[in-house]
């Protein structure tokens, strides 16, 4: 199984990426190719409907959906911004929804946050449900929201709350299980 | 009065910039000065942590932040993407929102979409009430949601069915009154 | 396999009913045990914390818990009211849930609504994901939303628009298979 | 000025009721004729359409209808049950919204929710917006959510973050000179 985890965030230090990191390890202890793709490495511009017109998808987005094939499952970290989805991850996501067939229908997603603030992001992990269920995929039902993430790592990237490192294991390892399922 | 239009689309041909000019020609009629502003005018890129702590916000996003103040209502038109916020106006209001003081509080909006679907955005339009009034925006309740919308104005720019028109304009003439009273 | 349907609407005519007797019957043509239970056999007060906590779940929600143990899969068609989920379904969804273990927990739930308005429900559908999957099920990602239902359906109860039987029959078809698989 | 306050529970020790009480307390103090209903006052059936057409709507339905008529802005506080909205609630919303003319059309409402986790109901609240703005009420941006809710007051029903109080008490002040302007 190969698992392609990604944070919609292009900071350097994003709390997201490090979720990622986290997560990917982990993946990695339980024997599963998990590999994470940087969203700066995608570049891309706003989404413009002349532009996809006069000239298709940009070269970055058609990457991002050739590489989607090797994986059979997603890991999505983003942030959320204005209790909503992060406009910059949802202007990724429009520009490869306007591929054909759809390539988000039927991928098998688990969505994570990580933000500074306590509730963790999980206003906006359920606005970013609907885009990707409206496009068909399966988004596993449980998410993880980290909340006071500027505080919540150790130096060696772990969380200081234990409890919540096994929770965030254990849903991995449930995923893991979902995505081999079905 | 004045009140600021803007649809949230980029796109020459945009249904929502039809909209958008039918009713600034209404609230024109209604003795409002009503003026339109481009997206387009207002280009700016992904959010990016980083380039903001560097450089601060983007010109063009300062500049409307600047543009704003003159303004006593605002009225987005605003495309549907997958259920959901367009990912580039979002990716927009988010760029605005990291302003001091937030740009957004105490506004008065009101929201439109059109769309070429059949329910005409409505499903986009409740997700973009969430980041305005998370911000602290006064979003009008009542919206206007206009479908086919490729097949819905006349060679005028009036819509084809005048009950859908009378409506928006009862809408329209409601949110000022509701600008002025507030 | 043995996939439940009920309609969360007590009305004797109620349209979301006969979706849901025509999703049983071309279940049955596919050799799916389906059984049609009756919300109204169900009948219980208003949540109440105080009754809860001195005569436990209403008889009826235990009835409807043990019940639930036999299926396989889950398919509801639940009215929109005031652009979201139906009070008294998610009333008595509220019941159920305070069992433990969580009785929703990992059920695989379909969606469907009814409505004599245009947008069939789509708005409650999107309101109705959130306690389910909030509650650790597994919603398919499509679902099914019929407008103008008191037009809908022919004398014998099938759709008069034959392409949208074939959409739901599609959707039917492939919601079985992903209880079979996962 | 005269608001009505009331809570979506029916429990006797309802940190909802708590909250409410000491919301119209701080009211009292502004000089605001600030009057508690009770949930439980109004007790009702769950939503029957063929009641609806053979009876109407039920007589506490019809007093709250016409309570209604004596304020000028409502306060509700209402528990998130299952990540959404109470389904008690909602269900006596969506007897509400039957009659003629709809009652919530237009008219001024806070919401606030106390919950025992940390979050504080803030996923409810966002959703119980929904059919509120629908039926075209004027709902305040800000909301307030009580987290960790059995800890929060001091025996005389002050929050013990006093802080947090003071949050409650600006937002109560701004709801005021909301419903006083519009």
């Amino acid at each position: 199984m190969k698992l392609m985890l990604m944070a919609g965030s292009m900071r350097k230090d994003s709390v997201n990426k490090k979720l990622v990191a986290l997560a990917a390890a982990y993946l990695r202890e339980l024997g599963i190719d998990a590999e994470i793709k940087e969203f700066a490495d995608y570049d891309h511009p706003l989404y413009h409907g002349d532009i996809e017109t006069e000239k298709g998808l940009p070269v970055n987005v058609q990457q991002f959906i050739h590489d989607m094939r090797e994986f059979d499952g997603f890991i999505f970290a983003v942030p959320e911004y204005n209790f909503s989805v992060a406009g910059s991850f949802k202007n990724f996501f429009d520009w490869v929804s306007r591929a054909k067939p759809m390539p988000w229908m039927r991928t098998k997603v688990l969505l994570l946050s990580a933000s500074p603030a306590l509730p963790g992001g999980i206003r906006g992990l359920w606005q970013l449900r609907v885009p990707f269920e409206g496009c068909g995929a399966f988004v596993f039902p449980d998410m993880f929201a980290l909340g006071n993430a500027y505080n919540a790592f150790d130096p060696k990237g772990h969380l200081i709350d234990k409890g919540l490192e096994e929770r965030l294991e254990a849903l991995l390892k449930e995923f893991v299980s979902f995505v081999e399922k079905f």
